[in-house]
């Protein structure tokens, strides 16, 4: 009971409990879970992180990392490591957490006149909502319907839209995905303020420039207090998060990395994880459902295998 | 600077920004935003929680109200109230955060000889992971692609799918809904052990019985720290969040209940709801969806106005 109980619950458990069901006859017949082929892949399913377009992010509630998408956002990107290795970052704060929404961060003075300075970088950089296909690299397309794009799917590990109509493709606002804060204008950000998806967000699908997701860290951002203030904002400089400091991972002592590595999405074993978040097996599970939504589906990440 | 800044990131100020940008002729047209239509809806387009289907779970981090859903799972929500009502609950505790998944709550000790005793109300209840569509009441059926239901809408403000080919109706796992959680067997669930909805878990509809929908207190109960055990539940007693009483709100003093209204779904400011997350305006809008998904629809409520 305790087994089944404590680690069964919600459909986790399928292989473990196999056999154990009374009315077998009425069940799905079990078949592998995430764990399983994450357990039973190769070395070759796998891609480490490039420290040259990995951001560590150190807060007081751990280190975030970031994996960046060049392909999709490649000025944003450029200006982001620009920004971190002009020391841009260090000292700011997490200032908004808006639930099942954004948390984001950035200076809590850009309004006033303690506003760090941009120096080596760019304060605006010119919107990258979208890309041609082409530029955004091989797609795996999923054939789940999907209400925000034509096409979904991933692109190098990120979740991505696509419409074959206007030739492009965009990042898609799934969970731990980062984006560009901006004002009105489409032109208005560049990277000085940077928010992590934590709930439904594809209406601001190429309407922003998305710049990466988050490998490693989201349950640190995602469970820190909801603001007050209107929008999740923190209303006092006291509830600020301290961003201790934004590196690039090439620039960090590789003792000091994260050693991560993504499962990738090109391969025979994301599809065999795509099927098995899309029909799960019995016998916890009764019902199949023949769908996963784009932002539903979890690319493993793990630490690198010695 | 500061108000676009600050009150208007990720496109929630259309109107209150409007005829500031530059570029007018390239924009969207404004349009109401939700919180415009709540500010012009009439008292009509509102409905009172009905205290003998609220619970009141009064938790060390603050009061979370639930709305129950009584035409979904009768004998569910029968059995949920005569345990509230035999103080099943008080002094237990929420003792599983997974990460964009679930928060559940339940007794720390119900595999061990502490485990509390289900006295006055029945420790499993046969499943009710779908109802007869007429049995679910009035349908507002949203026009949007749905990946998880042929039809996907609302009934009485709980999120539903349903399919006219095997005349059954279910609660969609959107946030906040609650289930009760059980092992393999169908209907080994009670509502001893329940659960609230914090990521995408539609993969769980008709595989478990759901009983209603947080209607306040998400923000908390999202925040609270993932566990480190597998699955997150917590791993040392100090971890778990006391539940110190869970009551139905009927049994509480009037002067002592949260006095909620929630939006109609089955009127004409809920289209107009659905309409301005469907298709927001500009000028912070460039691009329309044209979509809203289930989950992503927010159904409004406030304090009872006077």
């Amino acid at each position: 009971m305790r087994i089944l109980r404590k680690t069964c619950l919600l459909g986790a458990c399928a292989l473990l409990a196999a056999g154990a069901g009374a009315a077998a006859d009425k069940e799905l017949p079990p078949k592998p879970s995430v764990a399983d082929i994450v357990k039973a892949s190769r070395a070759g399913d796998w891609r480490p992180l490039d420290p040259d377009n990995t951001l560590y992010m150190e807060t007081a509630a751990g280190r975030v990392v970031i994996e960046m998408a060049p392909a999709f956002a490649p000025n944003h990107v450029r200006n982001i490591k620009a920004l971190a290795r002009a020391h841009y970052f260090d000292g700011l704060a997490i200032l908004r957490v808006q639930d099942n929404f954004v948390v984001q961060w950035g200076d809590p003075n850009e309004d006033n006149d303690k506003a760090r300075k941009v120096e080596g970088a760019h304060k605006t950089v010119k919107a990258e909502f979208t890309v041609p296909l082409k530029s955004a690299g091989p797609f795996t397309r999923l054939p789940d319907r999907d209400g925000y794009a034509p096409e979904s799917g991933f692109a190098n590990g990120f979740p991505a839209g696509r419409d074959p109509k206007t030739g492009e493709a965009w990042l898609a606002h799934c969970y731990g995905m980062v984006g560009v804060g901006r004002d009105t204008d489409a032109d208005s950000g560049g990277g000085t303020a940077l928010y992590a998806v934590i709930g439904p967000a594809r209406h601001l699908d190429r309407n922003i420039t998305v710049v990466g997701r988050v490998v490693a860290g989201m349950p640190q951002l995602a469970a820190l207090p909801r603001g007050p203030a209107p929008m999740g904002f923190y209303d006092k400089p006291e509830m600020n998060v301290p961003v201790i400091a934004v590196k690039v991972a090439a620039d960090v002592p590789p003792n000091e990395r994260s050693r991560l590595e993504v499962m990738r999405t090109d391969g025979a074993a994301f599809q065999s994880v795509l099927d098995a978040q899309r029909d799960r097996g019995g016998p916890w599970t009764k019902v199949a459902m023949h769908h996963v939504d784009l932002c539903a589906v979890q690319v493993p990440v793990r630490e690198q295998q010695p």
